[in-house]
């Protein structure tokens, strides 16, 4: 199975991420490193995410909220690349997550996004990572990541 | 017009941009990467800039920082490379905003930032972008930004 | 002296660094870059580190953690490269503490973390820096830092 073909398999159907605001890019690519805009989670059930981790969600669902996140990182990827079987491997991600003062669980919640970037695109998707708690995020969205991968 | 002139055409005196303090570089160059600290605003109209956005600063407010902590990124960049035309591309901007907990418009002030880099470096200037919220910057600035530029 | 023998020297036994989670490295290497994930410092004198700068820690008490957390990011950069020799130079450092809103110290709590690297690696530990204010860390540790490297 491609990457692709994992990402729908789990339930992310596949879609072009495009940034509508001129002086932004989805990604950069600069030499073998891809840079990618920080992806925040899409409505799930329609419903917008909207509040911090330990007040309105809980750990639980801040994990799901950080998968989302993963799915949209890695289409994202797509949109750049046009192809996810160009990613050589998973470099480095920073996990935001929009929490309540003193929160210690910002690694639980980040564990969605590592997780579901580990099914979908295996040893190559190993990452450094940080996983840290924010004031706040754009809209008031429980969790924020981007990444840099490296590509062929 | 070069992206100096165009920097002091939009009000932006160009300086030279040291670091005082020993362990720490203005920026560091890795490859074809240039890397640069975070920048922080100076004075406007004499009056140094102390407090959140959301509490003590508009949107507006913040985004008139977010602008002139691009001009300080450029004049950084500059002080490393000796002439901005040097730049390839900006890639990855981190955008951070002093503001209070459960702010939704990060991405409102960080626009000021994008905006100038892409008014003084043109299509040079797009980037990939996170704009995120935090509990405290250095001296309670409302803004502080880091960016990578790639360059010849 | 090598860049161990002075961390030894400096009170900081080395020790080897894994990841427990297999889709986490402590640091991942492209091409000439080493991009190690975050780190937070060990418990000292046998007590975990928890709390907030600002509340619970002060400036001083933050500057040993942000030091010891320096000792740990060396170490894990030894656990990936084998050999601290191998760094060329610092290049980037995100300087994370966990401190009250509108903390304005973060500098001076970050430069426990510069003065340690500079100390260890001599100019080689020059880096680019930012140095901001998190509402949360992992288990509310008080201060977490990621670097990335140059290396051989």
């Amino acid at each position: 199975m491609t990457p692709e073909e994992k990402l729908e398999a789990l339930g992310y159907p596949l879609e072009e991420r495009t940034s509508g605001y001129p002086p932004m890019a989805v990604g950069k690519i600069a030499g073998n490193l891809l840079y990618l805009s920080g992806a925040t989670p899409p409505p799930r059930d329609g419903a917008p995410w909207d509040g911090k981790v330990g007040e309105v969600y809980s750990v639980e669902q801040g994990y799901q909220a950080a998968r989302d996140v993963a799915a949209v990182q890695l289409m994202m990827a797509r949109s750049v690349l046009g192809d996810l079987g160009r990613i050589k491997q998973a470099v480095k991600v920073l996990g935001m997550v929009n929490c309540v003062a003193g929160f210690r669980d910002t690694s639980k919640v980040m564990n969605g996004f590592s997780d579901l970037l580990y099914e979908v695109l295996g040893e190559k998707g190993r990452h450094a990572r940080s996983a840290v708690g924010m004031a706040a995020l754009p809209g008031n969205v429980p969790v924020e990541v981007e990444t840099i991968f490296e590509i062929e």
